[in-house]
């Protein structure tokens, strides 16, 4: 099984690695991380950057595309070769996945037109402007189309999209090999839960607002 | 606040990107990734590369040193510059932290001395071993030394720690920026959970039995 993550300047990391973590655990998996050009790419935040190993020429028909998010998503969906290489893996994946605002990225490259989809719980609405139905879930699926919430939710829709691939027992030999018994030492991570002033605080400096 | 997250060939991506996208929100943080030569270092399954922008004898006295696990971890350990930089980094440091085995790591550099501690849920005997107190906890404090369960506990953490830096506010925004509110698919993330057969499975094929 071929997987595809696709990296691009001023990605999320951990919308990527996340994922990855889990999809590189599959039975049979092979794993590649491509990008416009093969090299070093730097995330959001300019502290980290991953190799992507090929271009994105170089990898054809992956049975599996995840598009990660992060604030250079606007680039990355205002047009280029990766908008036209995602459409073309489409067209042969098995299932095309985001996770947080790379679903806006598919969107752009007009495969979730009508469909249910989720996003960056600040970002979702930007999805109705692009075309796709917004549904406030952690992970989405819509046929092959599958979606995550922001970033840490990349985790859950692998492990969901690993049960259905290879079986529950599988994805829980995943979750267990990961030690996924997550403990957050708050219960703030979506905005119904999370004190109202943090909520109003991330709006306001959301570039989505 | 200086951060450098420590890599070496063969750790496990999740360990150190799950820190690395909390703590690199923390107001201020400057987070590097080091090793013993800069430049790109291979993850366990072959399937990734990151980039460590420095070396270790270009970071001196971070104010948070972090070590990742996975199954590099037993030649890190062996010895060399790497064991010797956390040693002095440790004398410096605010906070000295762990993720999975990488607490092997730091007991390997005599860190853990009659620490309590803990690692992944495999490995947590190999603790003892190495002069350490295994705890099974998802995270353990121990004065200035902490230490996370396998993999993605990293994340857990990481958030901890964001509060005892920062107040529970800023942690709180955090784990709201990266949406993590976890909806594993299934509750097998831990031994307790799993279903017995996928724990021993787990047992029977891992390195530590």
């Amino acid at each position: 099984m071929n997987i595809a993550i696709l990296l691009y300047d001023r990605l999320t990391a951990l919308d990527a690695i996340g994922p990855y973590e889990v999809l590189s655990r599959l039975p049979g998996a092979r794993l590649t991380f491509v990008a416009a050009q093969a090299g070093p790419v730097r995330t959001d935040n300019g502290m980290l950057s991953l190799l992507a190993e090929c271009s994105i020429e170089e990898v054809d028909q992956p049975d599996i595309v995840l598009v990660p998010g992060g604030p250079g998503e606007v680039d990355a969906r205002a047009g280029g070769p990766a908008l036209e290489w995602l459409r073309r893996a489409n067209d042969a994946s098995t299932w095309t996945t985001s996770v947080c605002t790379g679903s806006l990225i598919l969107a752009a490259a007009g495969l979730l037109e009508g469909r249910r989809a989720t996003s960056h719980w600040l970002a979702t609405e930007r999805l109705r402007e692009l075309g796709a139905e917004p549904v406030s879930e952690r992970v989405v699926f819509d046929g092959k189309l599958v979606t995550a919430a922001g970033v840490s939710a990349g985790i859950d829709m692998a492990l969901t999209l690993a049960a259905r691939i290879a079986g529950d027992g599988v994805a829980q030999t995943i979750q267990l090999g990961i030690e996924y018994d997550p403990q957050p030492p708050f219960d703030a991570g979506s905005p119904a839960k999370a004190p109202a002033e943090i909520v109003a605080a991330l709006r306001g400096r959301s570039r989505f607002s």
